[in-house]
């Protein structure tokens, strides 16, 4: 089943469209695609006319053309229409927005089962039910909900596949849009009766050249379809993420009213997830952080050049003891450790930072520069340690609180990694009046994190790339090294 | 000894201050304190002269009075000196910011030992060195980083003791005012020579009024003052809460070249802390969850009444399944349960809903309202919820990019939580276009978090809070109910 038309469609028809509620499904989509996006759209509605101005037809086999998508938003006893008139017309593709199927049972279910033979005997692309569709910028958004209500992410390397429309929307976009990470396509399945995991998985690798990255939002894999899932994400060359709802018995009996999946046992799942080269993170925080450091990663000005390999020996600078000692409190948790500097190197480090922050700084691992530090001591340590081969990482605590730190300090440290490619994760509270500085460092494709924790979360997810990408080239245990 | 003068000064004189720096600690201090601080401050220079157009004095002696508190901010070596001089003149507490003491060993440490000899024998309250000090609006603010570089807290029931300053004004400052918690006065105790802990934690249990919950980041007791914390802490009416930095073996590297400390064995030290009720957040996220909940439930409008009693047994509503899954699945963690509603109690909630959601929502635990909610269907469902007795706490998720809920849902919401008292817990995205709705919920007390964990994190510290009052108020288990 070909799924380019769902994603790349030259033209999209909507039908459902409510000529007195501006907050019907269909009308927000229609509008929205004619309004804000670039495919070409055409408005069904049974009695014709237009709407804001713009020509509305009474039936599909009216349009001018035969468009590639159609956008289904009526009630689930008026859906199957749509759908065989997609088979009659050889519309290739078809998003069905509304609920009433598999999810309520019964009725729901043969209403399902009805449509899931029409669309693989006539081999239509159909997306949900009971889902919010694609966004695929610069052509489609049928998300139902308006587009100044949602917060839309940058354009970047991940796909995203959510079994949730509402996750998708926030966990994902607004999220992705706080914390500066780019999406390719994002996709809604619903009730997945015909387009599933699977299908959308091998499509992203095979056939998206924007996507370096794949992240599913899931309850459950389609039954009959785990192993499927399984072998294609082994065998795929992007990054592929699950992040699993509903894997504790509360989360179950949520499940099974939502989407009507269902996960197996969750150490079972766990061990094949890691056994095919699935990333898992722990929380959804740290998928977040794990999103944010491969799509930069995935920029084609790569900020590390080829050392973006990990195995997980690090280095911390900071300028606060405290921060200092919170975050070595975590490497061991994330498979990390510091490394120990010799006598020599700290006298040569302390002899690179001004004479006053020089008597009460420590340069163990922590170092810590206190809150005496000068922008030049943080570029001359951070030069110093780009040099020793054996640090891998070097994590970055800055706080811009200390009186001598100036404005310069974000591209002074962005010039220095760019110009050694030592993979440095940075850290700096995220607060307004610093954005300069984040800017500065986002612009050369440096990841800034806001919290200790994400910071190290990060560095494990280097490392997890670099076992990886080991394990997908010649599959050996990069443990052995 | 008293600790009042440090906290709450009429007068104060300051040390160190450089006429040619204008970034030198002493000079921040004074400046910031003359301009923006109650205090009556004095600045002391051995040219005097002025500065700024306030007039310096030569000696301590030379004052119009006796100041309450000094702050010294001079060389180590020079240090000892002013010390001195508070004992010679009867200057009740100071202040000292500079390092090079026990912390940096051997000359070091016989300075500091000197430094415990003239502050006891002449009952002096010193706090430091190597500190940033005191915050205590309006009165004095020592931070010696200017005040339009970092952010500070609104006013409120926590007092804040940290081991670095840098955790203080960023892990506590930044993010106590990012999520809007509330600070009495804020400490940095340094090296604590002579002011500790444990003097601190008895002097905001027993002295101040404003106090009601005290948050320490250690990174050790200080050297046989252990025991006496923790009967301090099991006696005190307020709640008390650890976190600590260098519990691992990196950790501890760390702090032993940050402020010459060490925790003890970690699984003996959190046993410790439990049976003396303090409260060991898992996280720097659940320690800040937690004193936002303990922050607002100190305030004199108690949202929930005399309600806060939490055992555990929680409903989830949420208009997003995804999300209502993913609340489930962390329930269990938390130490909470989803009740169980009755076929009559979800087909009466069924009835309180409009048409089109009532289809196709869930009123299982979570409740899935869907994107077709409207705000009626919300305010209704969380009144039915507000009269079953058996809901301890209702978790709220409210996605406002749903079509139909208006800017009114947080005045709605909010209205109905102050009428029933029912303890709530809301989830919304933190988006600056849906301030109006977070603002809403916040004037009326009502806990507001960014993330569904901390939604649930919050929950759990109702529970903490309700365990631990029980043990205080008549030391049975709460667990025997």
């Amino acid at each position: 089943m070909e799924l380019n038309k769902l994603f790349k469609p030259k033209s999209m028809a909507v039908t459902g469209i409510s000529k007195k509620n501006p907050l019907s499904a269909g009308r927000i989509i229609f509008v929205k695609n004619e309004f804000e996006m670039d495919v070409k759209v055409y408005g069904i509605h049974p009695a014709g006319g237009e709407l804001e101005g713009i020509k509305l037809y009474t039936k599909l086999n009216e349009l001018p053309e035969i468009p590639d998508l159609l956008v289904i938003a009526v009630k689930a006893e008026d859906t199957l229409q749509y759908v065989q008139e997609c088979a009659d017309l050889h519309i290739p593709a078809a998003i069905i927005i509304g609920g009433g199927f598999a999810e309520v049972g019964n009725e729901g279910l043969k209403r399902q089962e009805k449509l899931e033979k029409i669309a693989f005997d006539n081999d239509i692309a159909i997306l949900g039910p009971n889902c919010i569709g694609v966004y695929s910028p610069p052509l489609i958004d049928t998300i139902f909900m308006p587009t100044e209500r949602i917060t839309r992410p940058p354009k970047g390397s991940v796909a995203l596949i959510s079994q949730s429309g509402g996750v998708l929307v926030d966990q994902f976009f607004h999220k992705f849009n706080q914390i500066n990470i780019g999406v390719s396509t994002a996709v809604s399945i619903g009730n997945r009766a015909v387009v599933d995991e699977s299908m959308l998985l091998e499509y992203f690798s095979k056939k998206d050249e924007d996507t370096y990255n794949i992240a599913f939002y899931l309850e459950g894999f389609k039954p009959g379809k785990a192993r499927k899932f399984l072998e294609l994400a082994k065998e795929s060359e992007d990054m592929v993420f699950t992040y699993f709802g509903g894997i504790t018995e509360q989360g179950k009996t949520a499940t099974q009213s939502h989407t009507a999946s269902l996960s197996g046992n969750a150490r079972i799942l766990s061990a094949a997830l890691k056994q095919h080269l699935i990333i898992q993170p722990r929380s959804e925080n740290e998928l977040l952080t794990f999103l944010k450091l491969f799509d930069i990663l995935s920029h084609k000005k790569k900020p590390f050049g080829d050392k973006e390999v990990v195995y997980g020996r690090v280095a911390i600078l900071s300028i606060s003891g405290g921060h200092g000692v919170i975050c070595a409190d975590m490497l061991k948790k994330y498979g990390l450790s510091p490394v120990k500097f010799t006598e020599k190197e700290q006298q040569e480090m302390k002899q690179l930072t001004n004479p006053v922050a020089r008597e009460i700084a420590s340069f163990n691992n922590p170092i810590d520069l206190t809150g005496s530090v000068q922008d030049e001591d943080i570029e001359r340590v951070l030069e110093y340690l780009s040099q020793i081969e054996r640090i891998e990482c070097v994590i970055l605590l800055i706080l811009p609180y200390a009186p001598s730190i100036s404005f310069q300090i974000g591209r002074r440290i962005s010039n220095v990694i760019t110009n050694y490619k030592k993979p440095v994760v940075f850290f700096s509270p995220y607060i307004q009046k610093y954005g300069l500085i984040i800017e500065a460092l986002e612009l050369g494709n440096i990841p800034v994190f806001h919290s200790i924790k994400e910071a190290v979360q990060a560095v494990s997810a280097m490392k997890n790339r670099t076992r990886i990408f080991n394990l997908k080239i010649d599959n050996t245990f990069w443990e052995d090294r």
